[in-house]
């Protein structure tokens, strides 16, 4: 009798019969044996058939194997240092459940529309499926690093009456007889569940109808965004910097064999520990228009100027101070300086921009009411928000983290479509 | 010098000075004393202000405090058997933030269409604060237990080009030039994702635009769907029951205190272990038919039936192999009986309804295609989803758990529009 178990429990049972349901990936042979590079998803695993040791029905069996075919393998498991995995199997039983013939992507080169249009059999590969476990164990590095540090996880809304940061980007949706809108930050929500709960942090999709095509931006993309009462942005920024490490640590922790495969450099990786290095927007600036770019004061920065400060440094960098006017309506003044803001934007190392954005806000009942006026925010959409103000109002600080920016980053990708199963881009709705 | 910390911590600062960040609860006084009730959203603290021991300014301080007022209190930490936490605190300082004024929520009753208005405040009471957290302690316990079992988080889109299960309940987006619909369920791109990485899950928001208003429906909410290659229906029921039970007793073991503010009956909650009652719909027909109701065989169950089958039993009860024709198209026929299929819904006890309804999937090609035919899923948006059988097709199954219907459950609500922070119900789509 066999043991049913997967590839990745392999190791348990040295010297045992087991019985894996699983997939060639690749095949090759000589007269005499048969080598079938299995894969169920948790691993990979090399099977030996031998013809001299099986029937032949289960030599040809093996032989009728073809790219994608689906099967369940019995035989011994052995170690086998020369294997990458360190183990093989010595097959003694073949049930094959599916032939597969002309499996659409070969081993040879493809292009990407072509992948694209074939997501749903691209995410087998070798390279996509590391992804998407890197993926995986950043979504559980994310939540435990919360979890544990006394924070509680608040679902905000996705479908939202407005947004406070103008409809041009929204996704407009007929919510029976009123008008509602896919949220685009769960922020606003969150600051409420903080006056309630303290520290909190949600994590879920979100979507901005942007009409531009770059390899940083997705239209449906998922969030962290953690909001923290009596937290000010100094311990912001504090619990920003470990929260990156502890993400990062953890994909080096857990995913040794799939970084490899994405042949990243993890050596830039281990760097990311400790205290993240800090400039201020005007800092940012100087340095900017001391090293060939001309940026007045006031202005915002693009994804060529983060590069040029990134590349500066081995860590993230917190840009913090910038300007009122190009910042959001909720960010808090520096008393000392109201003209820019208590805010940072973290930037990734090599080239990877953005990844959070964050402030302390807004507490203050009257200057809040201020800039809702100034920013027409009036209506009674937004009522509840100015309630947060009136009723015991506290200091408090939030940021958001953009996963799939992050798994670009740790993975080491150039394009942001292959961070999630099925990516929402411009003229990209398919499969 | 005091350490800042918050209420949840205080058993390790018993006899020091802590300064925490806090809401008036409530507040009663006698001429000498003054006791505020305090809560920071991590738990609630009993502040102990003395008058022949503090300053009159501290004294008069602690006067001006009105429900929701905001404050850092500093005071030593003492042990308090009398008290429900354990700890109260002895005030020494007293740092008012904001003065709270005519706070809406008052101790008295209120209706619920006001309490929906005023959620966002809402949130900050005791009770439903408990039960956001008993919610996040089941997502997270949720998440442990498929990623301790080798599953690997797979997310699906939220924006599908089209459904599985026809548009009338779909809400639709203008995607660009394109048309879109919010998910109803991640099922069909789960499948794909169990191709790829063997087990899988998924965990976010999904959308049904019903013109309904039950106690049992919302129109966000989040659903948990794991989708299993190589696993058939009885081994698919093994694992529900014992994620089912996980879930439960994780709440048991991390939420007495909140289980006990919800005065939840947990003596119900402590039988949820083991392996769960079965029945199939043939034998919950007769047993319906024989206790009042007149229900003939491929009809389908409504809420009353569910609670009369649910009433019968001290756990969640399964009903199996339902008829083909009242069940989703890709439900795999019972090959000795092919008129019902492989499929099982999961009934709560106590009247919570259906949590689970899941099944083994179709892995024929031939009779998938008819399925197709039969359903006019023949359109270009579902050709990747033919794909799955066409190429390596497997034996698999799959299951979808409602997190609102469980969090009602295991919470004892009424009602599930408390089950989640901002819900979002036929018109409720404020705040
Ligand atoms: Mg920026
Ligand atoms: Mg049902």
């Amino acid at each position: 009798m066999s043991t049913k178990t997967d590839i990745r429990s392999v190791s348990s049972h040295v010297g045992e019969t087991v019985r894996i349901g699983c997939w060639v990936n690749n095949k090759r042979s000589s007269g005499k044996i048969q080598f079938l590079q299995l894969r169920d998803g948790t691993g990979y695993i090399q099977g030996v058939v031998v013809k001299s040791e099986v029937s032949e029905e289960i030599w040809n069996d093996a032989k009728s194997l073809t790219q994608e075919s689906s099967l369940y393998v019995t035989g011994v498991i052995r170690e086998e240092p020369r294997s990458k995995s360190g183990y093989e199997m010595t097959v003694t039983g073949i049930e094959v459940l599916h032939i597969t013939e002309d499996y659409p992507i070969t081993p040879k080169e493809h292009g990407v529309d072509f992948l694209m249009d074939h997501r749903h059999l691209w995410l087998r590969s070798t390279k996509q499926r590391a992804v998407m476990v890197v993926r995986a164990q950043i979504v559980r590095a994310v939540r435990e690093f919360f979890d544990t540090r006394g924070f509680t996880l608040m679902d905000p809304p996705i479908l939202t009456p407005s947004s406070a940061e103008g409809t041009t980007e929204l996704f407009h949706i007929k919510y029976f007889d009123e008008d509602a809108y896919l949220t685009q930050s769960g922020q606003l929500y969150m600051e409420a569940a903080a006056m309630a709960l303290g520290k909190v942090y949600s994590f879920g999709p979100t979507f901005r109808a942007e009409k531009s095509k770059t390899r940083r931006h997705l239209i449906e993309f998922w969030m962290i965004e953690p909001e923290m009462a009596f937290v000010e942005l100094e311990e912001s920024l504090e619990i920003q910097e470990q929260f990156v490490s502890y993400v990062v640590q953890s994909v080096l922790d857990n995913c040794r064999a799939e970084l490899e495969t994405l042949e990243r450099d993890v050596s830039k990786l281990e760097q990311i520990t400790g205290s993240f290095p800090r400039i201020t927007y005007d800092e940012a600036i100087e340095f900017l228009n001391n090293n060939g770019f001309d940026v007045p004061w006031g202005e915002d920065f693009g994804a060529p100027h983060e590069t040029a400060i990134a590349n500066h440094y081995d860590k993230p960098v917190f840009i913090t101070h910038y300007p009122a006017e190009i910042k959001a309506f909720y960010m808090k003044p520096d008393p000392n300086r109201p003209e820019v803001v208590l805010c940072a934007d973290m930037i990734a190392p090599e080239g990877y921009g953005e990844i959070i954005g964050g402030s302390q806000r807004i507490d203050d009942p009257k200057l809040m009411e201020e800039r809702f006026e100034q920013h027409n925010l009036t209506s009674d959409a937004y009522k509840w928000y100015m309630d947060l103000r009136k009723y015991g109002s506290v200091p408090h600080s939030g940021f958001g983290l953009g996963l799939e920016r992050t798994v670009a980053w740790i993975c080491g990708l150039d394009h942001v479509r292959e961070t999630i199963p099925f990516p929402r881009m411009l003229y990209r709705l398919y499969p």
